[in-house]
């Protein structure tokens, strides 16, 4: 029964309430009970944390290491300035999946690009929260393929 | 029942055989037959094409405003060279969404820049074949919210 | 009696419906025939090609070489990134006009550049299909100063 | 009757004597003297000024709200620099259209740019003293969809 | 009766020892007590906050959407790297005021790019522990002109 | 009695009829005589100047060394290309202060760069007309704390 | 006996005719002529072929991989932006050899820069199509020290 | 007895585990264990301490100020996008010494660029963790030296 | 018997009272009048004119074309901003000579480049007034080469 | 019977020795030798010399001028920095060839561009010491052409 | 017992007399004397080499692949501008350290980027002569563990 | 009586021979003639010194502390390259002025920046060899003023 660490960074408690016409009518928590509703339907334990400080996710990250077997992450801002959380990330050697709500592509030139990216399977953006419940199938896809 | 167009271009056809390590081992063949699998299981109508040539593209994104309901689209190495795939997208108003094969993101840094992002609903790459199948249930997810 | 070409290139044949806020209304078959219409009353004679293809495009300007003389050319996309349409067009010596619908120096950075401009005569755009009339009424002067 | 503003900028008071083999042999006057006759031939009124002083051809755009209908504008040397310019046209909410002697996108890389460009209607370069004759010609006709 | 939140960043803790040529030789217990005394003589409850973590800053700009009417707000050095900060501001929708102690453009280059800026209403810098002042003022005509 | 010379630069005439939503309804006018009169009350002897004329802004900025004892200087356009004004800023050796009605660093990037700054005590942006009240009260402050 | 495919891209086809003075006045009938002689005395099967078509050159690369030991490719302006062209020299993963007529590295900046060269054993340029008999020789002694 | 803080910032926690192909195998215990060895063989007070959070670390640097006479960093990630850790070693005024385990400008480009450097008396990079006693050596001659 | 104009651009009128310590202490007047007494000696006529407006520098450029042999011009600040400056100097296609009193390869980076540059016969910069005895020097015995 | 210099940079006294992965296990012996040998076999008379120094590089392509026919030239890593190397060649008019026993264009980015290439017929690279012979054969070629 | 090579490039003769704000007033000699003890009591041999020619410190790298066993190198300003050093470095395969008398990252911008940086096992900068001595005791430890 | 050093970069033996449309007909031993009588006429003992290899120069300049009073340099192509000349003429803090034959401001772009230029009182180019004769001039001039 895979675990696995839904990790949401700076703003996204806002969720909600904060712009929705970019980011959508759901709360946090209501993404993160989705979350959780489909790991069940997966037999997946879903662990659910959010932070605005970069080191609480750094640690975060660090105690995945033995406590989960993958991490599905939404750095927020942190994704392009963050050379710390994608440190992080190599250093547990966990399998990683970016998710952003927005095209970031398709946004500001300064949100194109992603420290996460080099540290990470895969990226997924634009789909919203369905992009959380995206993240969960590839990972246990990835999971079920090593 | 919704139509979605698979669109493959440049390479794409020597999957399998290509560079395995990067790209995976099934060909292009597996792929489509996994898509129009899934589609059956999702209620899609799918219609594969594939093309090296960049105005074949665009003829078949063309083709797509009249015949399908939305675009799955690996436009491959002109990913990140066709401003006129990106005005092609543009022109139909057709949703559309951009698949990967491997994460470009942690590549060589000519390939994090991509022209198709502006004009889709979201960006998957580094899942493999299984990206297809998340882009399908992304854009069945799509077109039933609107 | 001179030969014009009127060579239009990707996305073009979608006129009228593609973006009409940016492009305008009119059909590509209304501004060729506008095109046709104009040729007669200035003495010219008019051949109109569109293609989405870059291949195409190069194969047509270089039969122009010994069927037309002059070259009134909207390239589209290709503007920006075809170094290969720049090359053809030095290639046959022929004088050419550039033509655009819409300012592209008003739009988007990458539209301000043109390999295109570094082979013709001048460059008109902003001026929507009256650019074509306007091209080909330089053209009849320009070939009538040679 | 629509009145016009030909508004020409830095060193073209030389034109004729100034590197002919660039810009040409007829001088302003010469220049002015023919649009004033095209502008009758079209119904227009037209009023002719140069100067050397970006001070003042801001002043001319300034005078040009209440005294004309439409700008046609040589900034010179100054399209390349001068935001203030650009402001003046935004700040005056007339059509104007921007003319160059020569075909600025294929000389040197510092005249590819222009601030002007990206507060008027479109651009006209390369067909020498034409160019304003066709300018002119393009006024009439977004004056007359308006 | 408006309340206002004055957020300082890193390092403003150690005002009035830190490089006092630069920053002044207030410390900021005096400087926030300036700021209370100037609320209530224009009638506006002050409170006041410092932090030298930006996930601390984040949280206070979060609190303040339900707690205070504007954010006079100077991010220190995080104004230059924290894209973070700014997605926090547009998030809350309050209007904000950046202030800087020393004149941030007349420094080293990196301090000319501002990520707060873009999130503001206006940006003062240069006038030491007035501008505080003068960004009150500014906040109470802001406020009373909506 | 301190002297303030209130300069303001290209296109700043037209204040209140050009691009309100950008610039605010009060003209020029109106803006002088708010100055004068919270000159008045400041005990400030208040001297405007308008110019869309580059040279003449340098002329009066060379008069007020002598004729007055602070400068507040809306440089327009110039700001961002004026190495001129700069040096003649440092060439008089007065206290100056930058104002901007918009805030320049929330708009187009080549507006985001000052040449002034880097001459004067401090910058403010952002706050309309209200920007120039601001000015002259920290020109105040900074003239009586020197 | 090695078999080789010999592939010219845009433009190619015009060689002799086009700028001679760039790139010499041999057709290039004549220059395939010299490298199926070169060929036979050298103990060599050549295939020629040139297409202005981007995909068609793809097409026969793939189509190469199981019909030639070798590829000398002369991608004329494709070189410079195609990176379709590179992953299919990278997908069929045979030995080529670039060549160019002239000194790509002596003209204008953006023609020093080549996709095809990541992809590559060697390139040779600026020996007009005495290049094409050099590359024969090189692929003959490259494929004999495998 | 000169008192040194030894400061270490993110995932340096995870030493011994992280990358040891990069990092190496010892633990940050064993490290901070040979640094207090060295100290109090050198007679110097040594006082280690590690976080993951930015704020925690710019803490730290202001408690230095009192408590004791030289600092040895080694900021890891943040050691490219801090200005704020940068800031704090201006702010307290006491020597400092750049400490990285890898040799950062032998590996990814982001990584050449320390804010750190600019405030420190030197940077030593490369020697794993014989590095901080390097370091140690270092600030025990530059302090004896002043 | 050679006719010379001395040019003299912004901000010059104030030297000797300017930045003395970069510009030295003669005042415009003196340097013009060494210009003259060294003018006398070596046989010219000379003609000194400063502006602070561009404008008017191009005028003064444009009346040398009938009025002058040669032309030792210091723009000022519009050396690194004006391309106007540069067209004036190559549409009269008189000799030229760029003179700087200060060593501006030696200053901030934008002070670096001169457009002036272009079209000048040669450069004297950092030898303050003696520059301009410098260049006369040099334009008699360009003139006298000729 | 046409005499050649065969010049070769720093670092290449080493060869055979020095990482024989990317340069071959042959020595610069060894190579000398190859190329006399193929020089007897062409008529030509073969001069070779290397050298760490660049300026005996400059000495010996200065000799050339009276005592060789074309030079052959294989500059190392002054290829990427040298313009004295450059000039030199241009200065003696000789014609030369560009040598690289590896695939500069498929190595590390500064290794792309190159000084030596503005200034010799051609580049030839990738192939190892088989090199040399080309390039032996295209200067022959290249003197009979003349 | 280790042999090392202490190799100092161009301008470091004249240490002790060059600027000794920035250098320090100890004489080469003195470093080198300095060197020569410090391996006398770690049981080194020392062997001291300066030059300010490029090429005489390539061969002398060359020569200490056969005798010596280790390499530290201040290159001086040929740090920023040598390929053809780094190269030597990577050629001979012995373990080399880099030293600097300043903090190269705290000084003008091209002195940031060092070349030998990639060729070394670490950096060491901004210690003055103790750098040496640090560099000994590292490639002391350096030899000693492999 | 002053002594100077009239020091020549590479490839300027050649002078006479070298492209004389570029650096005129006159040889080296021409135009140090030219210097040393002049140097009579002014009371200046002169020396003359080429070298084509930049340590010769480095030694040269070292030499000239104690020789000469002070230093006209032209280095040739190394004036773009040459970190260590630059630091050579820094640690010998003798008063240098830099000269070139042609107006390298108007040639190619790399031929703009000069690192020479950070160290020396000025810079005359464009004059051919009469720029020597003017440098000692100046030379005379600042040995003088001092």
């Amino acid at each position: 029964m895979p675990k696995l660490l839904i990790l949401n960074g700076p703003n996204l408690n806002l969720l909600g309430t904060r712009q929705p016409e970019v980011y959508g009518s759901e709360t946090l928590q209501m993404v993160e009970e989705k979350c959780r509703d489909h790991g069940r339907s997966k037999g997946c334990e879903v662990y659910c944390y959010q932070s605005n400080h970069e080191g609480d996710l750094i640690d975060q990250i660090h105690n995945a290491k033995t406590a989960q077997d993958g991490i599905i992450l939404n750095a927020g801002a942190y994704t392009h300035t963050s050379v710390a959380l994608m440190d992080a990330l190599f250093s547990v050697e966990l399998p990683a999946i970016e998710v952003h709500l927005s095209n970031i592509h398709a946004r500001e030139s300064f949100r194109h690009q992603s420290y996460i990216s080099r540290a990470v399977v895969g990226q997924i953006c634009g789909f919203g929260s369905f992009g959380y419940v995206m993240a969960m199938d590839a990972m246990v896809a990835h999971l079920g393929s090593k």
